[in-house]
């Protein structure tokens, strides 16, 4: 197993981990590369990263849904991060094929971070085959 | 890894893809077949397949919280299915045993499209164990 | 491919089964444990197990965002158990690393029930690797 450390700058914030990913999966031909966060107010999307927009957006509507304001019964204040952090889920695996993560064109892997600015931790771990 | 291409023909549709995954994994005795859609604006659900009413319940409320008509910053228009499709995930795995994909008596397994008409893929790939 | 039997006593609960899976992964030094509910409105949620305030505050948002008084078309009444199951997915992976379920300090496994009391199954394969 892997640890990617991952450290966020704002309140909610999606952080573009590909690059680490990819560097962490190497030299496997073939086989399946989960990524898992251990955290309770965070979590891993995929989705496009060309235009950081999509990112804000996303970011924007689970505000919206998941509002600051509003009647709590956990009081550390963070209760909108942990409902956003079960609606992400707290891990995702990415098939690798030909030595390679099998992304679409436009596809990303971000931390999602609800609660920061944080340091963050993804386990990842491969199983070949 | 397989390939299950997959052609959508509304904007908003979850496509019924169970007959195909079962055909890709037949012969394999047990394992877990994971599938994966390599697209930002889709992604995969299980749920029910008896009723086609709660397809259209389910795309509905998505609808509902996640509004066509809202001050995105994502200016291609599609930011609503790009939101759908961080709420959904890419991907999935669902266990095999006894030669068959361990499904509930209801659950059939869907391509969520939330950009379309399109083409979509669906890789799929098994780890036998 | 093992078998967790638990029984639900509201509408909406989140019931901790952490120690269950444990209990299920005891001797496996190093792989992945996959968990999947064979029902469409039911899920598994990893989430914070500390204060049970918490698990309230998500169900009671999603409650809040899938409303039970909503003109839904599936006539059974379970519609929104549906769309909140569709929300959560039937199914996670744990990476299991040094013999033990690499979950974080606040982190426990929960069903999800959405439309209780039932009698719920959580179906679990590790493969090892």
């Amino acid at each position: 197993m892997e640890v990617i450390t991952v450290k966020s700058t704002a309140k909610a914030q999606l952080i573009d981990i590909t690059e680490e990913v990819a560097r962490k999966v190497k030299g496997v031909e073939s086989g399946v590369c989960f990524l898992y966060v251990p955290h309770t107010t965070a979590g891993i999307i995929i989705n496009e990263g060309a235009d950081p927009a999509v990112a804000q957006d996303i970011l924007d509507l689970y505000q919206r849904l998941v509002p600051y304001d509003y009647p709590y019964r956990h009081l550390e204040g963070n209760s909108p991060a942990h409902v956003k952090a079960s609606f992400t889920g707290p891990g995702l695996s990415v098939l690798i094929e030909n030595g390679r993560l099998m992304l679409g064109t436009w596809q990303r892997i971000f931390l999602a971070e609800y609660d920061g600015p944080r340091t963050r931790k993804v386990y990842l771990k491969v199983l070949e085959g």
